[in-house]
């Protein structure tokens, strides 16, 4: 027994004086066996749960029930906001057509270059502003159907802006109802002067429709009553899981105060052992839920306008709710393989990434100050990050290089062999490391599955020896939680059950 | 012996049993030997049966034939139409210039803007439409090569519509002979009126062509007389695969019953084995050309026009039946671990695609969500679904990130860490471990079949032993079959024939 | 020795008889020791036989000489003609601008609609060609170089063509000097026209100008000297390496007579083990690149003008031969490594690309069939074909989901699941079973080699059983040469030493 | 001990006779010990030496510090940079605008056709330049920022060329302030005259700008400073690690002198042990900081105006600083596998890069020979190669295979074998082939990490057998090292500690 000791310590030293004494404590007492069997519960899975105590899986199904209606939410915002946009895309393209001169849709930057150049434009827009009744198509239509006589206030609209002088080129046209807000920039004082137009019409115009609508009325109280469901189920999820939460906090507290009382210590790893990821995972997934519902809710009664902060919780909920998923299908054993790899390749990955990366800012920085005079997409720091990220993964390859526009010159060479080795350091070098590391992290997991299997079959110390050597290290808490399956001697307690508490 | 039987059922705790059983029947009476047998012949592979009894691979030859003849008659339906679509499409471009005012060929969307364009247009297209017989090049030669006098009845045809309101922007010119229908697409009222037109005149114009022509008419006769030929040939190898599949059921039947008259029941792996996957293969492939072929000729006959329908029908049968020919390829031994390699890994491989697929779809709700306001490529799920793949595939990286609208906001930050993430999960996690589930299942496998040969010269519990614990695992169906080859005793069977009832 | 002889053959049983007939026989004798010296001389790398006999590798610096002038002789034909395809472009530019009404530079299709504009374009080609002295800026500047009066001859040329009529809508200008031939292309009688231009008119330019300048004649006479040391070098290769393949080919008969005089047999793998791969690969470039120079010699002196056999025949052979490289490479020990990698996973590519090209070809056949009406890129089997192609390497795959003309119908579906399934399908299986292959490949050759080197130092069947379960199987022949090492008996000879017949 | 000794020497058999004189020698006296503390701490890592005599790490801080001061030099410079850029680039668009006519942003190349253009082209140049400061925008607006009357000077230059003839098409307007330099080439005389436009106007532009701004004084001393800062910091890092580099060629030679005495020799890779590559790294980069840090305050304070070499040394010493943050990395267990992978898998990726660039290399001849009249993208050598690199990596290749002009000719055939060989090589056999040698490459390296920890606790010739045969053989340095430790006898030596010298 004592060779045996050996070797289950043989991974960290600092087990042995638990262990040994866990060995000699009277292990077979009241209390130790239900700690016991707390925590060997509080391990388990839904599944097994069920199995054990016939516990119906309500939290499990309560998620699902989340993931459903949460992405049923998303898909009818996401179709609404689709409309608006095409409305509000084609309205600014419209507006364009009208007010600046020879605009042309797909064409570069719109930009004038002379003086009679600027005042022909700026013309142009005064007269096309009087004349907007007349010559517009969309805006007639919009006087028909609401019924409403906006068009005579439209034209009762001046810009308003006192001195047209090349030191304040940036002038707007604020009527009521639509802001066509025309902006000359001349700031760089380079000799070109870009316009550019923006429209904010759009919001007020969609109040105007919902009122006027009973029936978009009964629509928008039905998207009310929808988040209002989000928010309930949400925060009965968010509800049970800090429950949870706080039960294994307790547990691990309990625990503690057991292992200290036999003047033991709990180390780091066994205590984040009671932190459970998923959990986690899923308070973050709600609360961000119910924040972004809320101020959806907020934003369709046009009390808020800030569109983006809703649409960006919503959106990494969804991505976290969904992540989530695979927790579920890691209950399944082949599924659990696959998981437990991505799982296990993780900190080298991340660790490489980190190598990886300082690389790629040392490139970045040099693309940036060398070719960044030469060469459109090396221009900002932000353009040369995504241009080689892009070359990593196969685009834009051809175009950076040819887009370099000094030729027969050191710049030339230096790009050539800069491109070249980046992405050749990339592509063969790092890509390849990754693929290794995940590799190899797969057969290692692939390999000690089935041996594990296996070793219920088999007894003896060979078996043994060689999984100790596989580097399968048991923590103090998984040979306390063990002892407990066959309780009267120590020595032959099996190393081969299911790690659940990985899951 | 009674080791050898304990590791042989290792892998399989229900086996003992009927094993056991099997040594202690009387195994060599006449049917068992003759249902065995049956057995063997059924899962031989042609060439081991025209060894066997000398039997010609008819139905193998069969099928070559019918993957040439649907080929030919494939290319000859892919070239004809390509010509036909080579004529809609110039057509179609020369009506756009005729009709359309201004209309550029590789421009932008085509629209109008104000009230005085949309009757310019209106006007343009009335007085082309009026003077077409003048005007254009290509009906002038319509007229001189059919020698008919279709222009003076284009001529009287005028576009009947009553009023041109800018409520009811949308109006049909129908002529008789050519239907040249152009939309002016007013519908979300957003100042911007899109034009396309529409031409469905080819099929018409395909009549009278083949009508005047008594060369085409001999062509038309050959190409029914092959698709004739391609429905007879399918439908015979759909009979003969019929009766296989057929005969294979009674095989089931006839040795389920055995079994259950020895008081043994028959696994559903077991059962499974009598199932050719390929012979189901076969049957759908002759199916949907069948099918097709039909559809063609009937086409062809202007009896029906769902072009669509029979080259999707004749399209997918075409991938199923050349996908066939890796079953005749699997029969050479070399090929056969390739094939085999792709089937063990793919199980492995559908399981990780759920998992990828999972995060792939809330990545696609969440940018649809956040994004779809700023960005073209995220405007519709569609879009974002296949903005996200061509990402994965390294297309389209460096556009989407410079195609965004938004600069210097939250949305721009989100946009960045999207992508970034986005790619290196899917380029180096997810890409990584589709490469390590197959390169894990091939080596397994290259790894396993030379063992199987080598098992053949050695004898000893020390290679069985190895070999159990690889995890080649016999079925009881096998079992069974392999006991005929050395049948005075049960122990001496050799494990290490070819599993021929995989291909 | 008994049980020895038994794991030799375990690999083929076909040798069993060869060689207990070799380990009876006499071996001894002078013959047998003179074949046995021949034949171990013959299958040294150049290296070993200047170590063995100090013979100097004339015939490898003989191939880096022919690679260095092959080179050369590669650049200098590609700078001209670099040079002259610039102007070739330009004038063809130029004559477009001049010529064809209102052509832009990057714009689509050039083409024509209506009758007036046919006309039009005409009167202006022909008005254009009557004043091209007046107006165009190159040829006034082609006069003053060459002193040659040739614009008025230029002047004086008409175009010939008797009738402009749609009919016939081709015409040819052919003037004396330079033919500007300008095609309106309305076969396809759609109703548009498109207007092509070509001009041949360089080789007559060229001629005049080597012709009137001295200095460029004694260039071309360099030219041709050294095209001809490129002859002579080839053909010192070419006769070099047929004699070495017919002194290997005598080697052989005499290998093949003295084991038939032994009653024993060759086997074809052993006859092929005299064809030296590289050898093939040195005359057949060689014999490309005599043929492309000589060629190319008649094209400099104005005999011949197929440039592009010429220039396919110096391109092919110049891949051979920097290929041919590799063999120097393959005698340094680290190197041959890869390149026996790269030998040995060959077969099982080239049997999986057979698979891959197979599925690879229904895809292309079914896209054209069914997506060919409805999409530009795949209008034909040829353009299917590198469209998948590039999808398979991460190419224009956004484009062509996007390019898709019909929306929302089921052609749109298949469309999607067309795509989706086969860029799945090439990128996660098809290119993982590749890496997996070469991988696998790469692991077995790395262990094999230091298990060579190990095995010198260590005897005892032990060592010898593992190398044979390896697969490491000798051949007669091998056995035959390595037997002559350690003569005296057949039991203790060395199965370790380098293979070098491989290379 | 003597079968130990063997195993020990089976590696390397030249270490046999030191070895065994080492275990003979006296090696307890004074002398030896101390050498080899010494050798003992000089292989050390910074944070061993430490531990082992409380040493602060302050060499990595001073590298740490240097990092971030260089950083943050050059996302100054680069800022500032970025700004000059831009204004360079919409200025040199302004005056295109302005000067040439009809100029079009993203046209094609900007070019006239015949005499009447050339002279139009001309004089509107002649007539915009005249006047210049009533038509623009931009120098306006410099007039009243600066408050200097700089328009009235510019006005009075006139653009100074004699003849404008088609001989010599090429002219220079070269006023005071700005140089606009418009070249029209007609040197090929294909009838076709580019027109390009230069601007060399911001320098000094920029040399006023700094003048008349006292703040900007201020602002340029900051830069100054700064740059001086990082002066002395990288000279302070080079003295140090110069001196690092002395020490250690210091020690080399005691070593070296200690082995002769003792009638023994020291191998090359012994004496390459001593050198330390990074030290190396960081000398380098330090040199070429100074240089450019001193060329950009030379540049700054327009002494110099060679902005290109400045830019490429800062920039290239930025690579090597950040990628010298991995040694510091190293220094960490689990980065250290990765680092160490990616070092003991460069050389076979070094030999096989050589024959993948000799396939591409010829593959690139070939194109440009045979391709290139025919193909915009094979044009150049240099086209070429940057086009094929950019169809490894997938990009290019749809449009490389529509590009092609020629069809249905043997030039198509041949490009397309060409391209689909290519392509299918590259990126099924080479890429594959990398990612097996460092996958191969990990696994060993990850193989060899725990074996060693493993044999510190185990002890036997079985283990150390195994060792052997897994290739880790131990250097004479290291024997001498290592022997410290356990000093009474040499036998007992451990051979299993971390080589840190390899760091």
């Amino acid at each position: 027994m004592s060779e045996q000791e050996v070797l289950v310590n043989s991974g960290s030293s600092g087990n042995v004086s638990t262990l040994s004494w866990l060995a000699k404590a009277d292990l077979d007492c009241q209390t130790v066996e239900e700690l016991r069997g707390k925590l060997k519960y509080f391990f388990m899975s839904p599944c097994e749960k069920y199995q054990a105590r016939g516990r119906k899986p309500w939290k499990m199904m309560l998620q699902f029930v989340k993931i459903i209606i949460i992405t049923v939410q998303l898909v009818s915002f996401g179709l609404s906001n689709e409309m608006m946009v095409t409305f509000k895309e084609e309205n600014l393209l419209a507006f364009k057509h009208l007010f600046l001169k020879d605009y042309k849709d797909r064409g570069s930057t719109y930009a004038v270059y002379t003086k009679h150049e600027v005042h022909d434009h700026i013309d142009h827009i005064i007269m096309r502003y009087l004349n907007l009744q007349n010559v517009t198509v969309g805006n007639h239509a919009f006087e028909t159907v609401n019924g409403v006589v906006t068009p005579l206030s439209l034209c009762q609209e001046f810009y308003r802006h006192g001195n047209i002088s090349p030191e304040n080129d940036s002038f707007d046209i604020d009527p009521h109802v639509e802001k066509g807000s025309i902006e000359f920039d001349n700031r760089a004082h380079s000799g070109r002067i870009k316009v550019s137009l923006n429209s904010d019409a759009e919001i007020k115009v969609c109040k105007e429709w919902t009122v006027s609508n009973s029936n978009a009325v009964s629509h928008f109280l039905l998207i009310v009553l929808f988040d209002s469901l989000v928010i309930v189920v949400c925060l009965l999820s968010l509800v049970l899981c800090t429950r949870s939460v706080c039960a294994s906090v307790r547990l691990l507290l309990e625990y503690v105060w057991f292992i200290s009382e036999h003047h033991g210590t709990v180390s780091w790893s066994d205590r984040m052992q009671f932190v459970n990821g998923w959990h986690i995972l899923i308070i973050l997934s709600d609360v961000l839920t119910i924040t972004g519902s809320v101020l959806k809710i907020c934003i369709q009664s046009k009390e808020l306008t800030n569109y983006n902060v809703c649409s960006i919780l919503l959106g990494t909920s969804t991505i976290l709710v969904w992540t989530g998923v695979m927790r579920y299908l890691g209950f399944i054993k082949k599924y659990n393989i696959l998981i437990l790899t991505l799982k296990a390749a993780l900190p080298n990955v991340m660790r490489f990434s980190t190598c990886a990366v300082l690389i790629y800012i040392s490139y970045c920085f040099c693309g940036w100050i060398v070719l960044g005079p030469h060469h459109e997409n090396f221009r900002s720091f932000n353009t040369v990050a995504y241009c080689l990220f892009s070359m990593i993964n196969g685009d834009e390859i051809y175009l950076t290089f040819s887009k370099l526009r000094e030729r027969g010159s050191m710049v030339w060479l230096f790009s050539r062999v800069y491109i070249y080795s980046f992405i050749s350091i990339f592509t063969y070098m790092v890509l390849s490391l990754f693929i290794a590391i995940i590799t190899e992290t797969y057969e290692t997991i692939k390999v000690r599955m089935p041996e594990q299997r296996r070793c219920t079959d088999r007894a003896g110390a060979a078996g043994q020896q060689q999984k100790q050597q596989d580097g399968m290290v048991f923590s103090e808490l998984q040979a306390f939680i063990t002892t407990c399956k066959n309780h009267p001697t120590f020595g032959t307690y099996k190393l081969d059950q299911e790690p659940s508490s990985y899951l």
